[in-house]
């Protein structure tokens, strides 16, 4: 059975001005690989009302979850929550359940639950919350959609919170054989070597090294025996 | 009149897996705030020939531009080129122009043109070659889509061919206020603020720096004049 799948969001125009480099995509990927579920596409969009909808609802159909990260904030263009609530047709407000978290936590702080601070107890109905440590304010799961903030310490918290209740399959397995040739000089073999195994992704990466060229070649797939042949393979193959 | 816009598509399962760090997006990115060209949407994929020609048709469509990275070089999974010429409808095969660069290149360096490294030499129909000044093989711009290395370095130096070609508009201003206040702390008055100026964006993004709270506010928009105005607004309001 092939791993179920996943796609993400990143929200923001932060992002795409190239004031702010994103580094949630990367760790996410990471993550998703380690539990078995494939990531399949990633897109970054503004804070933009209709983009945030359209994205969301061609991204959940397709895969078997959807992540978000970014706009869920205080502020004025922290829109996603109520984006996410128009994308399902469902009805968002304040949530006591939110407000209580957010309340007990100003309480503590000595700060004042002001109405700004108060958009983020906003959750569509028939919503989950997701835990965060870091800063209290919480993400929610709706459906197959995960939404989570942009800040990296708490979304990664949220990461973890939210994984474990999902459905993973086989780890992605990697290895990688390091050659001191270039890309152009192994391709004929690489490319039949794939070929023989299609049930593995066989990638190649070429590196400049001191003026030398060498590739870094990952096999990746669910199956260690299948990973482990190909790599035998490849070692014959190139060493000749 | 609006910036022109662009759309970016990296191209890459060593990037959805999270074994490589895409570094591409955000050095486009910033350049493009540079010339003038607004970032609609980044999508990142794998190196499959459907999920790229129904990306790179969905967003050439709708931006005046399109950057792809990766999946040019000369092994079997490099088949960025193909599927362009594949979304395009145009005929694609080794082309003398190319061959001729890569011949060169190869006699230079003492090594052989050999078939893998043929394939760096297959062209769209009616696409310019863009220079690649680091490792020779040519990038190439077809219609409104530019087709670009994944290795940083190349990258970077194809988007410096590239960009004087296109049509800019305004470069994006920006300018920052950093405040020691708690993002929640100061939403009110920033939405009240974004609202007067609705031709600029107005971002804030908070940090926590040994305990203490506080929002770097960043202020974009192409007049001068109109972001100078939102800073002093901005002070003014702010430090009430």
């Amino acid at each position: 059975m092939p791993n179920p799948t996943a796609a993400m969001l990143v929200i923001g125009d932060e992002i795409l001005s190239g004031r702010t480099r994103d580094s949630n995509m990367h760790y996410l990927a990471g993550r998703l690989s380690e539990t078995g579920i494939t990531l399949t596409e990633v897109r970054m969009i503004s804070d933009t009302r209709d983009a945030i909808i359209d994205a969301v609802n061609d991204l959940r159909a397709k895969n078997d979850n959807l992540f978000t990260s970014g706009g869920i904030g205080p502020t004025h263009d922290d829109i996603t929550a109520d984006c996410i609530a128009a994308a399902f047709g469902a009805r968002i407000d304040v949530r006591d359940d939110a407000r209580a978290l957010l309340q007990a936590h100003y309480d503590r702080s000595g700060q004042e639950l002001n109405e700004a601070r108060l958009r983020m107890a906003r959750i569509p109905d028939g919503a989950t919350l997701i835990d965060n440590p870091v800063s209290t304010a919480p993400g929610f799961s709706l459906g197959n959609v995960h939404v989570m903030a942009g800040v990296p310490s708490v979304f990664q918290a949220m990461v973890a919170s939210v994984l474990p209740t999902l459905t993973g399959g086989a780890p992605l397995l990697s290895q990688t054989l390091r050659v001191m040739r270039g890309e152009g000089d192994i391709a004929a073999p690489l490319g039949k070597i794939a070929a023989a195994f299609p049930d593995l992704s066989i990638g190649s990466y070429p590196f400049q090294k001191d003026g030398v060229y060498g590739t870094n070649i990952v096999v990746r797939g669910t199956e260690g025996a299948l990973v482990d042949a190909a790599m035998i393979r490849l070692s014959d193959e190139l060493s000749k």
